[in-house]
């Protein structure tokens, strides 16, 4: 067997590194040599992430002084809040890989990003060294790419379901996404929004018109196809733990069959195969715990068009497509360490 | 104290009719003389809706043979599944008053029935009898009624919504609408999509382009005002009992601000106590086991709106709308036994 | 019609004073006059509690100053965090009501108390004037009580299982109570343990063999009859907003039929209105939102009892029986804006 | 890489089925030659178990005429309603081994099992021919078993808290278990009971003092040490779909400390990958989807023990359990294709 893949994550307590943890540790070609967690320093990951209790002997480090040091690792995965990753890079090894799962290097333009993240981008000079890893649009790429600015959860699941059309050349009219995310999307820290009694029964939206996704998904369908459509985004929140559905709203020059739909689906993604196009619609609970975003289009005689994707936020939406991207970065098969089921119940 | 109304429930296993049941039994101006449920004939209701042990003393009866002689009723509910009403309703007392829960009076045309209930209309002389129930726009065609088709549950939380931007004839272009609702939608017979391992962990789409609602909806816009828009109306179920959210997609001719959306919402709103104009998003959280209706809209400087409605399924889309509508039909304030509070947690 | 009960309710923000709220302000002989909420103060009630907007027009206040001009309240609610009654209470007029819903005045014993509450008791003398507010055992004190301390969720559903069998006399051997409990119980702040990705999954135990129930139920088990058992009582979390289940595992000195079982308990209760003895099980569906306790009991051949009963821990377990125990306390019916239905779904 | 076994899944569109498939399709030593499901024959796996699409090309068969000339397997897997496997088992070739994941083949005695499944056993002789499948007691004589009776899921549970208690010989007195389980325990069609509105506010208890694993329960006890104890055992419902969580109580003869417990846990399972001795308490959500049991274990002065246990019960107690019993059986590492993890939110 090959060299493994000397790998450092960056932000291991919080739900993105947790599903880097549990997804790395199985994955054949991958050692974890660093995993680090400021609060949590010292402690057994085992004992944090108590899923993984009797798995790893992994042990939650600080996050080193002197960064650039760090000559044995291939590739840090940063996973952590947005804005901490425009400076932690600058210290990294010059040579090493890294994968972003933050929003910080998503965007292009300093002035959007301090609209939407309201921070100021400290790293713009390195912002066009990174390559957007939607992987399934975006394969050439990120197989030559030094740096991947990973895509949000919101961002991963509508540019799957848009993509195929924007590439088309069909659609015209306004597009709408009416977006819907479990909890676990909000990250592993308590908060009001995330209070159980009150969650367990809410169903709400949030952010109306605002949401940072939104510039990161108009900035990748340009590189897509021709987009200049009006673009309305909205994201709300479910009463479940996983899982992201977006119902996007279209409409097309021509009249398409469901059976065009799906022609074109299957056509675009037939080399993907994380993505699965089916029959009527997708649903969170086919995704959740993996790396699949379950895609169906469906038509009216009035050239309307609905497309569905449901993903797990924190598998394609997140860790999962990461790990898709390392894979290609060292030259495996993009599968490697993520063939692994959800549940039926 | 007034003559108390007499009332008569036909169907009263289901969730509508144990609604309604719930919310009549401490009305103090009605008196449940009759329920009906066929397979649980001479069970005590207490045992069927175990929250209504100890509170009642009513039995569940078959639907008497001859209907015609049920003198000492002045109002039936039909809380019945779709095509029953049909022929019920010719068998009843001419004088006697109906409020129909089910599907099969809300639609005018004959053909268009047809298409979305599989069923033919075997009643249409009687349909022109039949007044629209959605209390906050039509009022005082309600006091007037003899015979009440009930509000589909959809039908409900989207009308209200959209009723005030139809009514100021500010709309433009399509119109599209995001509809979510809880499991209890589903009734109260076990099925494979509300089976509770699944149905937890899901959210998927159904019926796209298809549901029955979307007639319902498109003629009842025409009666608020001058409605030609293209409509696209997509159903979705949600992991939680209690509940529809409608998200909304309008377009508008003219820029309206924030605070423009809250004063035209609550002026079309002033008088009516259970539509509550609300800040940010309304929450089903915060209308389950109520009869209100919490409605937030939202602009983008494109004249691109977004309008949030929230409701209880089975309490102002369904049963507590029934009993609002009785109440007006009867000259009490259509608040009447309704004003009671869902909970926080 | 009488004059009113006028009413403070200190600590308004929390799910105790929630709930209190949500009753009485329906509650036909009730005036809320004052509402603390030191964090919301200035706030409109219903802006918090946002189930209450448009159904009031009360707002938080700040907690006066001095107290002892409190001269045209009748009763005060406490629901506060455990402590805080201890030196409020010494402020008041000496001839108010008071009804504490924490567990200050709960336990006779000062050396109990700082065990289990980690609190130095700083109000003793006043221990004595406190009635425990169990209604259904302890009806006739609570009629002729100024202060009442009002039972813990916990020990409402475990001592109205135990009691009629404690009173028989015919107990034996040890007595094992296995409790479990909805996210609720744990207050309206925000918590790891109450995370809603993490909870809505979850099944676990905590405080084995040390919560702070456990010596006021001993306590109180002694007061209704003989009771020198070996006591073991064990609480778990369930992944609900509301409710609480308890398992009774009992032994007793003759055989007991199913029958001898549900007489007992309905002579038991047969003037308690809110205990509702059930067949096969009670279930934390059909109380939730009500004051109701339902019970179920059950035995085997050898002697072996199970006791299961079920309550909404914020109403039977918190304020509704805080209500009930006032109704008393003002010569009401003890039922007196307490009798609303939960739902069936 | 040796040959890999072939297997035959009878019954693989339930849960058990659907959990076996999930495992083995990824078992490196497995290869899945058939799979019946006669409701669903000729529809591919994916199509049935959405979770699966993508993943495999298997479709369900109609269960063969002749098993009898099922040369080419080496085992099979019964997922089928209990009875059903009494008969099967008789048509196949003699030397085939089977893992049978019904209650057929648990119980030695054909009274107690008459009285318990309400069937009378028809292939008594072949019952002294199957081992018991509880793998971390019984592990050399599944090495060497053809026919594994594999146990029931709260069996599983409640066996390996108490196991470790038992063959110490140091209880006394009764043993009382309450044992609560999530919706999925009740199989994959819907029923009344797994409703999703009801089901997820319930919490209830069921068949008190009548559950068919209590022999199963009892027999295996005697198999493990002495035990003569009075057995209480207890069945709850849970508002989850996955997990089972046993709370054990138990009197020891001599005073045991945390330590002692712990300690005399951890002695007993150290050979026992799946078994995780843990601090606290175990929580279902840590084991959801994994074929660990994490078990805690407190005492009191008094010398009264609890112990808390946690498994998924479609893995460890169904599914996960029966591969790790087959990997005995072939001479593999009970851990092959089973060391996945369960995930954190």
């Amino acid at each position: 067997m090959q060299r493994k893949i000397k790998i450092a994550i960056f932000g291991g307590s919080g739900y993105g590194g947790s599903e880097l943890l549990r997804i790395l540790l199985f994955h054949l070609n991958a050692e974890i040599v660093l995993v680090t967690a400021n609060e949590h320093a010292g402690k057994s990951v085992g004992e944090v992430h108590r899923n993984l209790f009797g798995l790893t002997d992994l042990k939650f480090e600080k996050s080193p002084e002197d960064l650039a040091e760090l000559e044995n690792i291939d590739v840090a995965f940063f996973a952590l809040p947005h804005g901490q990753a425009l400076s932690l890079i600058q210290q990294l090894p010059k040579n090493l890989k890294v994968i972003d799962l933050s929003g910080d290097f998503r965007i292009n333009d300093g002035d959007v990003f301090r609209e939407f993240y309201k921070l100021e981008h400290t790293a713009t000079d390195l912002q066009k060294e990174f390559v957007y890893g939607l992987t399934e649009t975006n394969r050439e790429a990120i197989t030559q790419a030094q740096y991947i600015a990973n895509p949000g959860c919101f961002a991963t699941a509508t540019l799957l379901a848009l993509a195929p059309m924007v590439k088309s050349g069909l659609l015209t009219g306004k597009i709408i996404v009416d977006a819907k995310t479990g909890s676990s999307g909000s990250g592993a820290k308590a908060a009001a929004n995330t209070h159980h009694p009150q969650r367990m029964n809410s169903f709400y939206a949030y952010k109306p018109f605002q949401h940072q996704h939104v510039p990161e998904i108009e900035q990748h369908l340009k590189a897509v196809g021709a987009f200049e459509n009006n673009f309305v985004f909205m994201t709300h929140s479910l009463p479940v733990s996983r899982g992201i559905f977006a119902s996007c709203y279209l409409e097309t020059t021509v009249n398409l069959t469901g059976e065009d739909l799906k022609n074109l689906y299957e056509l675009f993604y037939k080399d993907s195969f994380f993505v699965r196009v089916v029959d009527g619609s997708p649903d969170i609970n086919w995704v959740k715990t993996t790396n699949f975003c379950d895609i169906a289009a469906h038509s009216n005689p009035n050239k309307q068009i609905v497309v569905f994707s449901a993903i797990d936020n924190l598998v394609k939406g997140a860790a999962g497509q990461a790990v898709q991207n390392m894979n290609l970065m060292f030259g495996l098969d993009e599968k490697t360490g993520l063939v692994f089921t959800g549940s039926n119940p």
